[in-house]
C-alpha cells in the first residue's frame, strides 16, 4: 500500500533547519512497518538527513557549502535569477532533493543524533513543498 | 506490488542531460498512486533532479563539477582507465547513482521546474542501463 | 509487503570499504522482484554505491574527500567532538546516508562494476547500524 500526502513548509531562511518534529507532526500516525519517502518539488533547496542536537553542525554546514559553491562565478552563465540561484541549483545536486527512512515499531527509524534537514539556498524563499510518501 | 523494468539509455556526450521526456515514454502508463524508482547500473554515470527549463543551468553544472573534481589530480592512483575515470567515480557518489519520485495520480510528481537528468561522466561513453521500480 | 531488518557493521577503518557480500550474507533470501533500501543510522559515516574492482578507487575516494573537506578548518564552530566530527557530518551530507537498489530475479541488481560501500569517516568509530528494508 503506498499513500502519498503533501507537506507545506512556511517559508524559512537561508541556511540550513531542523524540520524533524514538524514532518512527525505532519504525518501523524504511520504504520508499524514501511518505508517513508520526502522527496521537496524544488531545484534550489533539499533535504537530508545530519546532526539533531547541536545548531553548531547547522551554522557549519551553511558556512561550508556557500565556500563550497561560491556566488558570481564568473564561469556562470545562469545569472539573471540572483546571484544565489545558480549556486543553489548545485548545491541541490550535491545534497540531494529526497531522503528515505525506515518505519520500525510505528516510527520513522531515525538514530539517535539523526534528524530531518530542510536545506534552504536562497535568500527570500517562499513556502516549500514536500510530498511524504508511505509505503507500508 | 512492485515491478522493475529496464530502460536503455542512448549514448550522450559527456555533459547534464534532460531526460524527463524519454523517462515518461519509456514508462508508459503508471499507477495512480506510487513510487518511482530510478537507478543507473554504472559507476561512472549518475542520476539527479534539476532545473528543466534553461540549458545554461546544465552548462554551468558540468563545469562546475569540473572544476570540483579535477583530472589529472596528482594524488590519484587509479589512472589506467583515462583521465576522466577517477573523477568520474567521485562524481558518481557525490551526484548519487539513484533517484526517488512520488507518483500521484498517474504521474511521476516532479515539481514545475524539476526534471530528470543523466549526468554522463565519461569522454566517450555508451549506452546507459537504468532500472525504473515502481512501487504502488 | 515491508520487512525491516537491523545489520551490525562491525567497526571499520577510516575510510571507504566495499560491503556488498556483507550485506548480501546478512539479507539472505531476497523476494523475486522488490526495492532494496539501505539506511545507516548515524551522522558520521555514509553509504554509496561506487567500483566494486579496484581497491585503488577506495583509497582515491578517501584522499578526495579529505581534500574537500578539511580538518580544523578555523570557520568550523562545532569542534569539541575531535578535529573528524565536522568533517564527517558534512562529507555524510554530500554522499547521504542511504542507497536503494531494484532487487530483480531475486537478487539486488546491481551493475557488473557495481558494489555497495560503507564510508567511515571517524578516525576511530565503533559499530555501525543499518536497517536494510525490502519492499516487495
Amino acid at each position: 500500500m503506498v499513500t502519498n500526502k503533501q507537506i507545506i513548509l512556511p517559508p524559512f531562511k537561508r541556511g540550513f533547519h531542523l524540520i524533524t518534529d514538524l514532518i512527525h507532526h505532519e504525518l501523524g500516525n504511520v504504520p508499524e512497518n514501511g518505508l517513508l519517502h520526502l522527496f521537496i518539488q524544488h531545484t534550489s533547496a533539499a533535504i537530508t538527513i545530519n546532526e539533531n542536537a547541536d545548531p553548531s553542525v547547522r551554522e557549519d554546514l551553511e558556512n561550508y557549502f556557500n565556500r563550497l559553491v561560491k556566488e558570481r562565478d564568473p564561469s556562470y552563465t545562469h545569472i539573471y535569477e540572483g546571484d544565489d540561484d545558480m549556486p543553489a541549483h548545485i548545491k541541490a545536486s550535491i545534497i540531494g532533493n529526497s531522503i528515505s527512512i525506515p518505519i520500525v515499531n510505528g516510527m520513522p527509524a531515525l538514530g539517535t543524533w539523526q534528524g530531518i534537514y530542510l536545506c534552504e539556498f536562497r535568500n527570500f524563499a517562499g513556502k516549500r513543498r514536500i510530498i511524504a510518501t508511505i509505503v507500508s
